[in-house]
């Protein structure tokens, strides 16, 4: 989550949510990178995406099987469902999104029965500092 | 939708689960592709995800309020959450997914209180041919 959280400050720093994300497989990160949802003009550019894509272009598989995925916020809709399609073994989340989390709150993907692939879900890691992030960021951008 | 059925027609022919997409935007259709999951070993290579980016290169912008999402299949949670984030207007789709399908099945993305855009949603366009689609296609693999 370390990592994680360091990718979150660079997002930050280019202007983007601060949400920072890692792939590890066999106990190595293969991926890390942050938002770069306004970067990229990509709808789909959050960290979780970015770094499955880029995982499974250097396993050369279109699936992510004993992998692991540590981001610094819950994951939402879009995420959660690549996380799926990607059948990553375990999910590391840190703070919890009430407002637009998918895995815990709102639709609770991974419980619903269309749901084909249910990772292992950590909650709450580092979760003061990864809120902290998002609630200072935020805060400046109301300034 | 027709030119949706071709885009889902030509992935078919790459190997790739036959579902096909476009955006359309003041009456143009500004993006159109198929499934690319295993030519681009990417878990969120499916149809809508990568019109919705298309789209939004074009556009140059990470929204396409306004546009139109046409898809041949219900999309899934993953590409459920990309609509909701690229805030499409209105989403078209022709088969139901009672398996996968997470916009009128399942988790029903757009009806969570989580879910911060709803597109209006038309499902059923050209409902037979698009399921026609996929039944040859997975029919055929089951050979």
């Amino acid at each position: 989550m370390e990592h994680a959280l360091a990718e979150a400050e660079a997002a930050a720093e280019r202007g983007e949510a601060p949400i920072g994300a890692v792939v590890v497989l066999d106990g190595r990160i293969i991926a890390a990178d942050g938002n770069r949802v306004r970067e990229h003009n990509d709808p789909s550019g959050h960290a979780e995406v970015l770094v499955l894509r880029e995982a499974c272009r250097v396993v050369e598989n279109h699936r992510l099987n004993g992998a692991d995925l540590h981001v610094t916020l819950e994951p939402c809709a879009m995420c959660g469902g690549a996380i799926a399609e990607a059948q990553i073994a375990r999910l590391y989340y840190g703070a919890p999104d009430p407002k637009g989390g998918a895995v815990d709150h709102g639709p609770c993907l991974f419980n619903q029965p269309t749901c084909h692939h249910r990772p292992e879900v950590y909650g709450g890691i580092d979760e003061q500092r990864c809120a902290a992030l998002l609630k200072d960021f935020f805060a400046k951008l109301r300034d």
